[in-house]
């Protein structure tokens, strides 16, 4: 990260190294580096972002569609065919929509397919704040829609990926609403005590594991998830009470690993899940915030 | 209770028999009980009752209003003469009105003025249902109202009243709405068990016990009030954590008494709370039906 | 049910009678009802079978070995061959024994070649009180002690199994210690009511439905499971908390299904959940009775 | 407390100026401070404290009981004439004890009056970690035992009390130890966010408000008590729902003020607790660290 320019550097820098480290911002259009670098100096990467959308607003709706089909199709053909930008490829990846089943490629393909036919450009989504399950559902919901909300839909995804692209590219950038987190507290009602060395595991809806944590004396887990936007989708947190009550010697064996199932629909608040536990009971709240 | 007649005897009676009986279930007014006689046999006193009402109804509004005229005020001159009925006595007594400071009794005293001032009868009020606190604001709020509204209230209130003096003079009246309910039920979370001779105690606003139970083997107390309506107004019920937990040797000592602050606003309803105690954490809720 | 003898009729029933109804309540020994036919009258189904129980411990070792002797051994050749007794294909079809993988099949066979080779009878177990896990971890466990205590187990085991076959023989019986339950209430801590016509499902540790049931407006469900003994191991009971809300208008999505892992150790309690939801956080909390 | 001097200007002051700060840290004992000045330069404010102490603790008995002398009684009579040291004034002033009832004052003047009959010195408890009722408890119980445990016991208390004396007279001393604190936070599980803008009050036990604050948007209340030693006592902390509720428009009026009744008994700890809040339920849990 330390090798990353500064906003200062950047808008210091000669015109060619500006757009060199920017051209890519938005997939396939570095007209949009370009159209910016005569307004530097800029005083925040949220100032050098707005603008970047604003050169974009202002161009005619043609050229606007002309940016929109510079993007690869979501699990399309661009995907298996290597086409992609670095960044399309790793945003994908997070979801390996590279690694479809056959059928699930099916239908992928069948709603890119209505989709362009229907709108006459690729569908667009800021992918690192969804599941595959949510990307589905979102894909769907906007396939009903009607062009000018898709004109509106697909302009403020674009916001959203070039943002976290953004961020990628300058150090200490500062952006606002990039954050979403993942946080639980465990009490042990028992003792009167944070839960200390309770074992908390992450799970995706598919059971995978996404993160785990160790509780610590001061009852905070580092949070589970953090520092970047929250896919939505349904999770599983698992709590592995039971090898914690062996280890303290209490244990009664009703319960053994507690499994929490939530969804999280809001990519960019902070979750914190708030968990007590006694032998025979339990409770789990939920505070979200921003 | 088992001296009370029955329906079926009530039915079967001579005329003299039932009005000496029930001639007094509307206050000063044994002309309703004359007007429903010929009426027998009542399938239910829930019919019984509806036909007295509808006697009362059925007369002008000049009739009605006499009869609300032979009601005592509520606290007031008749209360401290000793010119009520047996039946006023005792409900008035449960509030003990008659032995209000004089500050409140001042207070008493002006409503009623102002009630009578107002509408030309005494303010009447199902006084078992009520706390001095409710009826306080029962009578506040009822001042405020219109003519029409209070003419309806009045005999609302009437018919509460004389339900109750029905039920009391009837064995087996199998009239509804009279139930009303508070059970407390209490879970070891650190046993998994009923807390088992936990004792928990009600107290009204002032601090004064009105009920308590030890809780049982099958994690039901008996309910703290049961049979009758409740009296709307502010509990506390105290739950004697600290001696159940030294008893099981378990306490940390955090919590002794757990005061539970709570109200009662539908009389006629059945409250049941569910507390979960651990040495370091309680739970309550609260389920109301009917 | 009805078809069924009561005590009283077996009482009064000549030998043969009494002998054809009783005959297989021990595996293959109808020399245990012979053995208490003539100590008729019972005063309970309880009395008589201590009257059985006591006329097997009577006999020497080598008789009770034999009679051990006379069982199918768990998912063993007798009951792929179809020698079993009717009632023991019911009691070992509960958890699909006939049914094992080659695997599973291959490791039972083991234990139970080890189990015969070391104490000289096959292992025996009341299967109704078991899921496969737990069989297999008690078949373990006693595979590892010796042969007194072997003796005792089995015996005791034998008691359980034909406590239950009695029970499944006599109109009205009467007997204790055949009871275990699990009932399940939800409290709406929103609404402070009962979750009215909230869906609970009870599945084991493989995810298979064993029960559900929709709870009433009184706050109890008809219990999930009842009238017999639990299996042992583990369980997920799911509430089905998402449609719930939805169908009340309140639905905030953070909670759709509920899972609740919990292990049951004792076939003959009583186990209560009491839940407690609200749209952002809920409670499980268990008293287990008997 | 930026007039206060640094130790590291304690360290290069002259004598006099270190003794005339420091000589009152030890009641009328300013032979304790002149013990360790020549000992400068000290590493940190703890090793200042332990050296005065290690100056104390090497003094012959009869010297150590001379400097016990040298302490008031508690709401003793040197309480009521004026001639404690400012110190003392304050420490004990902060329990009120200079405004005892007649009754009470009778009782502490013969538990003064009984110890030093059995020790020969007065009663020592560092006051600032107690309420009236837990410096009462633990004076009969030292009352109870031997000399020898009771001059350890005093000679604790006196490090206790000097320690945090102090602590008030060096800027940024870093002293451990003398920490202490009561947090709370409330979470709304109706609408899965930090309850905002409750009102939380803090109560001793006979209902005097200790402190309050209002919750902020991130969960959490500046702790109400923080920064020095808790008063070992009980407590009662007031959630304010009901007008939070009707804040939000949700109010069913079930819950008003809730009470929440407890015991701190570690003054040096941090106790934080939590709560969940809905319209029909709440619970509690502490976790208490340090």
């Amino acid at each position: 990260m330390d090798a990353l320019p500064s906003l200062e550097q950047l808008n210091a820098a000669d015109a060619s190294t500006f757009l060199d480290h920017l051209g890519e911002v938005f997939e396939h259009a570095p007209w949009v580096a370009a159209a910016v670098v005569g307004q530097r100096p800029f005083a925040s990467a949220d100032a050098l972002h707005r603008a970047m959308l604003a050169a974009v607003a202002a161009r005619p709706e043609d050229a606007r569609v002309a940016l929109f089909n510079g993007h690869p199709e979501l699990a399309g053909t661009a995907a298996r065919l290597g086409q992609m930008t670095a960044d399309s490829v790793r945003e994908q990846g997070g979801l390996a929509l590279g690694a479809l089943s056959a059928e699930d490629g099916a239908r992928w393909d069948a709603l890119n397919t209505a989709y362009r036919a229907r709108f006459g450009f690729p569908f667009i989504l800021c992918i690192k704040r969804h599941t595959r399950i949510s990307a589905l559902a979102a894909f769907e919901a906007r396939l009903a829609g009607d062009l000018r909300t898709e004109l509106a839909n697909t302009l403020a995804e674009i916001g959203r990926i070039t943002r976290l692209r953004l961020a990628g590219r300058i150090a200490g950038h500062g952006l606002d609403g990039l954050h979403g987190s993942l946080a639980v507290q465990v009490l042990d009602s028992q003792r009167g005590r944070p839960a200390e060395c309770l074992r908390v595991a992450l799970h995706d809806a598919d059971g995978a594991l996404l993160a785990q944590g160790v509780q610590q004396g001061d009852g905070r887990t580092a949070p589970l998830l953090a520092g970047a936007p929250l896919r939505m989708g349904r999770y599983e947190l698992r709590l592995h009470l039971g090898e914690h009550q062996r280890r303290q010697g209490g244990a009664d064996g009703w319960l053994d690993v507690v499994p929490i199932a939530f969804a999280i629909d809001a990519p960019e608040a902070d979750y914190r899940l708030t968990l007590t536990v006694a032998p025979w009971a339990y409770s789990v709240a939920c505070a979200r915030e921003g």
